[in-house]
């Protein structure tokens, strides 16, 4: 009834949450709700942060906004803040999502495959499973083929690979980029290996193809480092990120070590890295940094897989493996009924868990976790299983 | 320097702002600008507005995200105020911005054009000049050429009209939607004419082509009425809506009368419609609705537009020609020379325009910009133009 105002685009829990401290939610009748899913990856530092709200509350009262005509010096200190954590020689260019973030990727793909007198480059070889957004390009990136019914015509230009190791037979002279998440957030939390990514990386290096890394999800944390390229150690030539760098804001990035890329002109967003977007980002760097550097995050992080692992031996018959990377877990279900079965009656007892892919249990709680959030978590989980 | 972490996309004004209270902007040397851009149309209810500011200090220190898979009351609130001030029949989704908005549109058009069984209509017929946003597909959109180099390939389906007349030697079979802005806010703030739009619309009803309204500058009470819409006394299909809507925080709206056009995961959005930017949405709405129904907002946009036409009389031969509707105004140019002179000799005196297209000097203030600040920053216009 009330949301017969919206388009029906998503299959809602009839719940409306009301407030929330850390990972937990409290609901309009007073219900909690252990919060393992953070709105899909965003609430990086969880709801209700004391530090995240003043800040935002600070600039409010100032400007929230001015066009990108004039300096913003919370976004040239963002950009700072992003280029320096990552320790790429990179600059960045600001979107407000995911999918923007994206398609400035591929948008700076395409123009450095474009060389006066020779043939344009313009392919770009995606993974299937993978998720880059939902505009009709990033849709079009998007490796699976459900995604790409009704909204055609699609741009021509890419190319799915089953695999890692199947990108190199898909190369030919037009291949511009390989465009890839180091974990599936859609596409069932399954990291990609680390020796054959850096097989990829040292190979398109030396075909000059460009390697774009969809980090918003992985990105800000979520994998333990601060760029889940980090772990995998390698230097893309394009990354992208978004959910969890504003903490709840909207807020998208691109960053590129092609500085000269763009000229003036070639892109641009209205809201893109205004003072509310790039306040809040500072400041969730700014905590997590910290967090961070304390072994704090690392100690929850540890603290929390080894409770997924133990919750998860529990029930060898409905779990048949545990995936992902740090702060991005997966459990593998039987089947994806049984899944959806789990989640339901998870929300029933007050946590949420979120789907990826057909079949995977999805945790990705905020990075600020308490360790009786997680406790309380997977005691009402183990409760759901035994009852649900 | 500030700028070495950024994508060279932006010739920005070497200022930066500090804090602003309605139209005025005070920056980090003390010095006060009039603020006649706005953000580029975005800053409906002025800078520092303190019940904005107010509504969002609030709402972060509560709940700032959630995901779209749980109901967001703020957000079904927000899809039923917008659709109450249209007067239209019709359901909204949210986005981070108006090109998301505009792809959003798109979608809704081209999965219209879908029909099982009969030949799939999937063109969409735009201005030149238009401007509809900046990821590949709503870029596409955009009739102009020098957009379109670098980054293609682009999806098909796009046709240019010279102006509204052409539109309809040009619709054929596959022909399923027509896309334009009522007043061109990149295209020289030219308004269309309005019985040739009313033709339109009666034109494509009675051949089931969807009219699609971009919104994203004009929508808002930019153009006096709640949407440009009704000034033109029209019932579009889809309309589109950003800038204005959130005050300074990124949103974007798709609304369309084509209720059931979207199934389950068609579309969607991570951040889109989130509490932050739905809560400051109803509060830009409640202040605006307000206004407007007191009869300020129409007294000071007449004060505006007085204020800019006695303006422009003074300088016959540099200003040929005023256009526009509402506080969305130009003052054509000569040549465009004088018109970069006009705008930084305004930025050096204190006065923020902005250009549009190739010769016309912007006036999109905020909505609620006081009558002393129209009569200084004209004042400062005349010093502006004297000595420039």
């Amino acid at each position: 009834m009330k949301q017969k105002y919206l388009l029906s685009t998503y299959k809602r829990q009839e719940v409306c949450f009301e407030r929330g401290d850390n990972a937990t939610l409290c609901d309009s009748e007073g219900k909690e709700y252990i919060d393992f899913a953070a709105g899909v990856a965003v609430c990086s530092v969880g709801h209700g942060n004391c530090r995240l709200a003043r800040a935002i509350s600070d600039q409010a009262a100032k400007i929230l906004h001015v066009s990108n005509l004039y300096r913003i010096e919370p976004q040239e200190e963002c950009a700072r803040r992003i280029v320096e954590l990552s320790g790429y020689d990179m600059r960045c260019f600001f979107g407000n999502s995911g999918t923007e973030a994206n398609e400035g990727a591929i948008k700076i793909a395409r123009k450095y495959g474009e060389r006066d007198g020779s043939i344009k480059r313009y392919k770009i070889i995606t993974l299937e499973n993978s998720f880059h957004g939902r505009t009709i390009t990033a849709l079009k990136a998007t490796g699976q083929a459900s995604k790409h019914d009704y909204f055609g015509p699609y741009p021509d230009g890419f190319v799915y690979a089953a695999n890692v190791e199947e990108i190199e037979s898909l190369i030919d002279e037009t291949t511009v980029a390989v465009m890839i998440e180091l974990v599936q957030g859609e596409g069932g939390v399954q990291p990609l290996d680390k020796q054959k990514v850096q097989n990829l990386s040292a190979l398109l290096k030396s075909k000059d193809i460009l390697l774009i890394v969809d980090e918003v999800q992985t990105g800000i944390y979520r994998c333990g480092s601060f760029l889940a390229s980090h772990y995998y150690g390698i230097t893309p030539d394009v990354i992208t990120l978004a959910k969890g760098l504003g903490g709840g804001v909207p807020i998208g990035v691109v960053m590129t070590r092609l500085k000269e890329i763009f000229s003036y002109g070639d892109h641009g967003s209205t809201f893109g890295g205004n003072y509310l977007s790039t306040v809040a980002a500072n400041e969730v760097l700014d905590i997590l940094e910290a967090y961070n550097k304390s072994g704090e995050m690392m100690e929850h992080q540890n603290y929390f897989e080894t409770s997924l692992k133990s919750f998860a031996l529990h029930y060898p018959d409905i779990f048949t493996e545990r995936v992902g990377i740090g702060m991005m877990q997966g459990l593998r279900v039987i089947d994806s009924e049984v899944l959806s079965k789990i989640i339901d009656s998870a929300f029933e007892i007050g946590v949420l868990v979120i789907k990826s892919g057909r079949n995977t249990l999805r945790f990705v709680p905020p990075l600020t976790i308490s360790k009786s959030e997680m406790d309380e978590g997977f005691r009402r989980l183990n409760s759901a299983m035994q009852h649900g």
